[in-house]
């Protein structure tokens, strides 16, 4: 038997999320498929973190264990042959029986991706949400500061999300210049944190373009997240502007990443 | 009556091509559909150039004349209102009534992206062409220049062709950095001429790709073009991977590009 860690990317708008549902295609259901026609035995995989409906990935990590003997760089190109276009296995390495991809990591990454433009390019369809008209970004900017460090973020999670503490680390919460191309105007959001609530990047993206659009000022976003009330904070962005961009392992895991 | 120059984007896989064909959708025939709605009367769009089908467009130019009194960003506005996504108006202009979109045009210019990684990204799938394996780039980058200035590229032409000459001159043929994001490994093939014979660009692209698979040696190129037969070109690379990139105009006439 041996554990394996993958890396892969999705783009979100072809299926109902990570997790396997009753209906519907999800990567998790397409991987476990995938990987049943391999090892010929029912095998369960497991994510670092479960991606909505419409949240795209660009690099999400999955384990799972294998009976049959398979060399890592082969798993990936068994993988890919058997998945459709939409998810690609980017990389794969053996790791110790124990591993676990949500409770090891030390760090998640996303993006989310924002179109200040008055159209959104044909080649951004699905993978930003789109914001037309003036935004004050100096004020988008020092909001999501405010952010950083170890905090209760209740307010920013969905309702009706049941976990056992609320309070996360984000080391990291800056607007960010992602390259612009001609005529696109991307604004992104990018937050690192040892881990994310339910809707948590959806609803500070949506507090924040609340800020850009002049309805609040920057301080409110402090205030929202002091009140540890979801009604304080702004209403949650569209699924198909955020990205995982990455997860992150002690170095002794990180190989295959 | 007015005439209007248009920059617009559009993502080639939804469509026929550009020009209005009897069966399937065309970009043509979309912006010609929107404006007799807009105007209340036929109105003929011309392009800068007739795209293939799945072939994308960062910037093409159109031009069409209008009865209806309309102001350049309102005329983009009602445009994009009744446009698919998959085709945007950038910009557009009143130009003089004499103007025409291919004959005034003083370069255009394309890129070819190749996808050279193992796999590709689920957000390049149908914008890439995958050629997986080892590439001698620097091969690859020799011959593309060999391309440069004013030549008889009718070796570059598809069978069938009929035009006045097949000579063009070539301002620009280029291996070039089109910036690479993680596990993509994109190559570009950047060139800028006074205009294009049909299939011209992917006829070349497919010759650079027997040269960086390493069948033909760079000198090769040269060979092709002064043999002016067709049969001694590479095959013609797929559509999906080329985008006309820009059209250029005599300064008179830049406004809205």
């Amino acid at each position: 038997m041996t554990r394996f860690k993958i890396v892969l990317s999705y783009d979100g708008a072809e299926f109902v999320g990570w997790q396997r549902q009753a209906a519907g295609v999800s990567v998790q259901g397409l991987l476990e498929d995938a990987l049943r026609v391999l090892d010929g035995r029912d095998v369960t995989v497991i994510g670092a973190g479960r991606t909505d409906a419409g949240v795209h990935a660009l690099a999400q990590v999955a384990a799972f264990t294998l009976a049959r003997d398979i060399d890592p760089a082969t798993l990936v190109r068994a993988l890919n042959a058997n998945l459709p276009p939409a998810v690609r296995a980017l990389d794969a390495a053996i790791v110790p029986a124990s591993f676990h991809p949500q409770f090891n990591a030390h760090a998640k990454v996303y993006r989310y991706r924002i179109c200040n433009a008055d159209a959104v390019s044909p080649f951004e369809r699905g993978r930003v949400w789109h914001v037309p008209g003036p935004l004050h970004v100096d004020a988008m900017r020092a909001a999501a500061r405010l952010l950083e460090g170890d905090h209760d973020f209740v307010a920013f999670q969905a309702t009706g999300s049941d976990v056992e503490t609320t309070r996360r680390e984000i080391f990291s919460s800056r607007i960010v210049d992602c390259g612009s191309s001609p005529g696109s105007a991307l604004l992104c959001y990018e937050v690192a944190g040892d881990g994310f609530l339910r809707h948590m990047v959806r609803i500070i993206v949506g507090s924040l373009v609340e800020i850009g659009r002049g309805r609040q000022p920057a301080e409110w976003l402090g205030r929202v997240l002091a009140s540890r009330d979801r009604r304080a904070a702004g209403p949650t962005a569209p699924p198909h502007g955020l990205f995982l961009v990455r997860v992150e392992y002690p170095s002794a895991l990180a190989a295959g990443s």
